[in-house]
């Protein structure tokens, strides 16, 4: 396989989870997610909700708050140790061998990785509300305001933790539009690219 | 084919063009770009030099400067003119046939176009860089600075004349980095997914 390292990050709804899944199935190499939750939780002493929340969303959804929010005399916060705990794991799972990673800012801390292939995937507004609607049993209202919510504290998260831009195309190797080519196609074409 | 017109948006000296040129070959459908020029500066009168000058890039590398510049009692410039007539032209190339379109607002244009693919074509910085200074035979600065105003009077012109944001994933059905990936590459995924 020629790219045995891919990271998958996505707008909320847009189904990059379930696409993740299915590419690590289809290449028949490790998939993960909420292990990483685990190991987090394991190594910090926080519990696996704690760290659901926080490892990878700021709890504030302003930028500036989130870069003064519970810091020490050091300057260090809850959230940075955090961060900076998962880092290390993921750089562990990387060494391991070919996975498919999901989230958790994984495409900048193995931006150098070698033979690395870092997608983002995004879709319609219209068709990840349905999604949204479906999966949470929430209002289309309620729907679009935890999609909002949800890409914003991800993408504060993503853009405090790395020098970058969370969801700016150069960021990442490939961009798919999931609402274009559905999740089964999306995971083909990864799956193509990889090997 | 599932998708025949296939339009391709491109940072300068990412060989966007080239990978177009590439697809249309490989799915023996017709390309579209300098005879877009010829076929406006027919309609026009305006010389091919002036359209390729002015149809795809914005004169001034200011949006407000270009919102107001040349602009009649009507509130009409020239280069809104020109836009128009070329907008016409990309709708009648769309009619006639399968096609590669590259630049020049097609991916907006043709937006809600039925078997349409829409390909944004990015690179690593240091790539394109030997790229346009071995195809233009200038100095390294030189290549940097006419990159960054190729790609800010191209993005001033698209979004002055969409209501959307140059180079922004969400535009796409699907964007690429040349440089992870190769030029040859890139029109094999095209093709394939076009396919």
């Amino acid at each position: 396989m020629k790219k045995s390292i891919i990271t998958i990050s996505r707008e909320y709804g847009s189904g990059g989870r379930m696409i993740g899944k299915m590419v690590a199935e289809k290449l028949g190499i490790s998939y993960y997610d909420k292990e990483i939750i685990a190991k987090v939780a394991e190594a910090t002493g926080f519990t696996e909700d704690y760290i659901e929340k926080n490892g990878e969303y700021s709890p504030s959804k302003s930028i500036f708050a989130y870069s003064v929010v519970g810091r020490d005399r050091s300057g260090s916060s809850m959230n940075d140790y955090i961060f900076s705990v998962q880092r290390k794991i993921i750089l562990e799972i990387a060494e391991k061998g070919p996975c498919v990673i999901v989230g958790r800012c994984a495409d900048d801390i193995l931006a150098d990785y070698e033979n690395s292939l870092h997608v983002f995937v995004y879709g319609e507004a219209e068709e990840k509300i349905k999604k949204v609607m479906a999966s949470n049993h929430v209002s289309e209202k309620e729907a679009l305001k935890l999609m909002k919510m949800t890409d914003k504290k991800r993408s504060i998260n993503y853009n405090y933790y790395t020098d970058r831009q969370w969801g700016k195309a150069q960021n990442y190797d490939i961009c798919l539009n999931s609402s274009a080519f559905g999740y089964e196609a999306c995971a083909d074409i990864i799956s193509e690219i990889a090997k």
